[in-house]
């Protein structure tokens, strides 16, 4: 653990934000001075967890495509039948008390490294979507012009922790190369953690070699420097790529997020109680699975609950009943001692207009009051997960920066209870130039880049111009301004010899 | 107390309210199931209950033009000095315990009767707005005719349980008249609670005077049917025109809610945990004081915290500091007992647009969280409080439904776990079918009136309109659909002759 050393306090942080605000980094991560927000009973939390004991028990999981994860639950003790593992009661929780309840992500610098665990909150951007958007060119497909770009934004950003991974689909490099692409692109771009491929077995150990590339292989196994999000195949399968990727993950060392994807109606039933129960069940098979694999290899225990229009079918995102859902999977993973993986910013709304802030900031902050450690999709997302918006990359990650000063909390002492401040300024007097105020207002209140304070008739004349035209105008002065960070020489030729390698073995391939 | 035969559980209100949606009447509060998000130790708040007995005691508040408040403040025993009070530590305490920890708002329809205080949670529109604004005609200063636009939007969504009170300021009626126009509008076109005038003793006491003909007078002695919203003018003073009002209010048995608006640098200091003090001892006085007016009288705690811009000094809303304050004075004034009002959906926008809901949404989970009973600005607010829009009323209007959904929490029973429903789909099928999803479907999910949830493909051929669009053309339609409700012919006839006399009496004043 370095977080003593690598964590500023709040204050001081913020003072450092705002000096290098535009360009510069801010805290490498955030400690949360709040407390997570509780929203079920001890007794009603013991009935979904016996639920999901019974799903693990009577109905059970599928491993597809796995023979060696089929042969790990043997092993430990679950029952297997062909593809169908049936767990006893209590074994998962069993196989999880190996699993670290918190751990250092390294990045290539190390004053960005990240706490993963426990009080701490790290920003991720979104990540997988096929299709990107802005306000100039509508909607079309990603490019790794595209994903470089928002590498660069998340970058310069002070209010991200972390640079990502699939950040949008790069679909003009070969399906089986662009991998390499991403990987090169987060280790040169950004100087701060990221995460690799998991798309096949090969692809995943790819992501993990290039990390050896950039912090040395003996640091790679003793180290976490890179995460694989792993999803279930919910309901209650897991797909053999992703275990697959998994276990390599674990095998190196590195750590997988374990990730079920429900949406209530269709890989779920439609009450939240049983959703969260099943979320459960996968989840911790899946964490069970890494220890199996490699016994203490940090894991990320994973959450994505959705919903769905009761009217079309359609899946709906930043809506009430997951945001709720969302703590109570928060409450279920503190009670299995591993970190929270979560995520937030989510709509369905094809702009960066009212609908896709009001769902987005609902489930933000569930994210945050759910004491996810770990928020991907923090910044980006439209159109139901499947456009990276530029100009919803700037709003979100405003929000982003809004909830450092959130997650502060309230400061208890002489000098923020300003007793003296009442003393000095009295009854029906103004605080705008009292000594207090002085002392503190330049650390007194988050700054946002993007919102205007501006009264009506300075705004309309400054041309009356709407959040998203604001965010589309900093997205590419940010773009304009950005300076990639150092990078050793040596390593950076490693990467590139070891692309070009690769990429000359194999014919390029799109599917 | 009403409440076992006014509310219906929340699964039961929401199929009445699917089933009357678009017009009807959905519950007539919220009852929340789930815990107040406590983010401040004891310890700490206790610290801050200290500072605001030391500023009470120490530094004081003046009472300006009210002389009866004053004598009342020395029969209770503070030390009195020409206007300004000083208060003894737990002077004030001990007089706020003959206040009510809950009571019954009496709506003209019983069906409406809301409870404040307790576990109760009530949504009421924005409220003192000199402008109106919408995508048709932009911002202009509002008329009677708006005003009553806005109440039959609010009358006519499920999502209110409250008329409000100056929803706008119609600028076009004299200001000495408009008080009577506006109670005869809630009272008309509404059938649910309403808000009196506070901006002399003579218009609050009209204000009640309209009540006790719509109610009966021996009613409205013993009932609160109206509350009234009176401010602070902080720091730390009380203006008399708000103290006269406000024991008009009590002296009537009904309720005043009693609101410090601090915006942190100007009217407070920039330190939270000072502001939170501040907003403490201004509130307990306010409150006190309709204990010394009436015994037992009704009285709502209320709050404002605001932050400021550092770079412009302007107001700013929906900023997390305040957010998190609020939770912390919710806290407070649970410590002490009394219902608390809140509030949220702020923005200094001055379009419905992105920046409009994520400092809304910000701001309205925040009154959500910190267990305010009585939510004022639920609906409509942009332009840092200076416009009501139409459009972010019907969007805002959306937010409050799905707060419904939100507030009702986890429900934990054996249909909700879905036990027999993995049973039936095991393994990689899908529960679009399935008996637990036919049985369940209809309730599982809140249906947003203005969220568009389509594929891009169909959202785009259908004109690829934004949120801020699809609330301008639903807030025509509600206008279009709206019919007001029954009223007793007599009551009506004595409204009328009320308003008439009172107007005849008087020449038009416009300040």
């Amino acid at each position: 653990m370095t977080e003593v050393k690598a964590v500023r306090s709040g204050r001081q942080a913020r003072q450092t934000q705002r000096a290098t605000r535009g360009g510069g980094m801010g805290r490498p991560y955030i400690i949360r001075n709040i407390p997570t927000y509780d929203v079920l009973s001890e007794e009603n939390l013991i009935k979904i967890e016996t639920t999901a004991d019974r799903i693990l028990a009577e109905v059970g999981i599928e491993f597809r495509d796995d023979q060696t994860a089929l042969n790990h639950w043997k092993t430990a003790g679950a029952e297997v039948d062909g593809l169908l593992v049936k767990f006893p009661p209590g074994m998962l929780r069993e196989i999880l008390k190996s699993a670290p309840s918190q751990f250092t992500q390294h990045a290539r610098n190390p004053a960005n490294n990240v706490e993963i665990g426990g009080k701490s909150v790290v920003f991720s951007p979104a990540y997988g979507s096929p299709f990107v958007m802005d306000l100039d060119r509508g909607r079309r497909f990603g490019t790794i012009e595209d994903f470089r770009n928002f590498i660069k934004l998340a970058q310069s950003s002070p209010n991200f922790h972390h640079s990502g991974g699939t950040i949008c689909e790069p679909t003009d490099v070969a399906v089986n190369k662009r991998h390499l692409d991403m990987v090169m692109a987060h280790l040169t771009l950004s100087d701060r953690p990221f995460m690799g491929s998991v798309t096949s077995e090969a692809r995943a150990e790819d992501s993990i070699d290039m990390a050896r590339i950039a912090f040395g292989a003996d640091f790679v196994d003793k180290n976490c420097v890179i995460l694989g999000n792993v999803n279930v195949n919910s309901p209650l399968v897991w797909d053999g790529t992703m275990t697959n990727a998994l276990r390599a993950y674990a095998r190196a060392n590195q750590a997988a997020v374990i990730v079920p994807f429900i949406l209530g109606g269709a890989m779920g039933p439609v009450t939240n109680a049983g959703a969260i129960a099943q979320s459960l069940a996968e989840t911790m098979a899946g964490c069970a699975l890494t220890q199996l694999e490699r016994k203490g290899a940090p894991v990320i225990f994973g959450n994505f609950l959705s919903s769905m229009s009761l009217r079309s079918g359609s899946p709906t995102f930043g809506t009430p009943e997951p945001a709720i859902g969302s703590m109570v999977i928060g409450q279920l993973a503190r009670r299995l001692n591993l970190p929270l993986r979560c995520a937030g910013n989510f709509t369905t709304s094809k702009l960066p207009d009212a609908q896709a802030m009001t769902e987005g900031t609902m489930s933000m902050l569930s994210a945050i009051h759910c004491g996810a450690n770990f928020i991907l999709h923090s910044a980006g997302f439209l159109d139901g997960l499947l456009s990276m918006s530029y100009e919803k990359f700037m709003l979100d990650a405003d929000l982003c920066g809004a909830l450092h000063s959130y997650l502060d909390g309230i400061k208890i002492d002489d000098n923020e209870l300003a007793l003296d401040a009442f003393r000095e300024v009295g009854p029906g007097n103004h605080f705008f130039g009292c000594a207090h105020t002085m002392a503190n207002y330049q650390t007194a209140f988050w700054d946002s880049d993007l919102a205007d304070n501006d009264p009506f008739e300075k705004w309309e004349a400054a041309g009356a111009v709407d959040a998203a035209t604001r965010a589309n105008t900093l997205w590419k002065k940010r773009l304009a301004e950005y300076e990639a960070p150092a990078l050793d020489a040596g390593i950076r030729q490693g990467l590139e010899e070891f692309v070009a390698a690769k990429k000359a073995g194999i014919a390029d391939m799109w599917y």
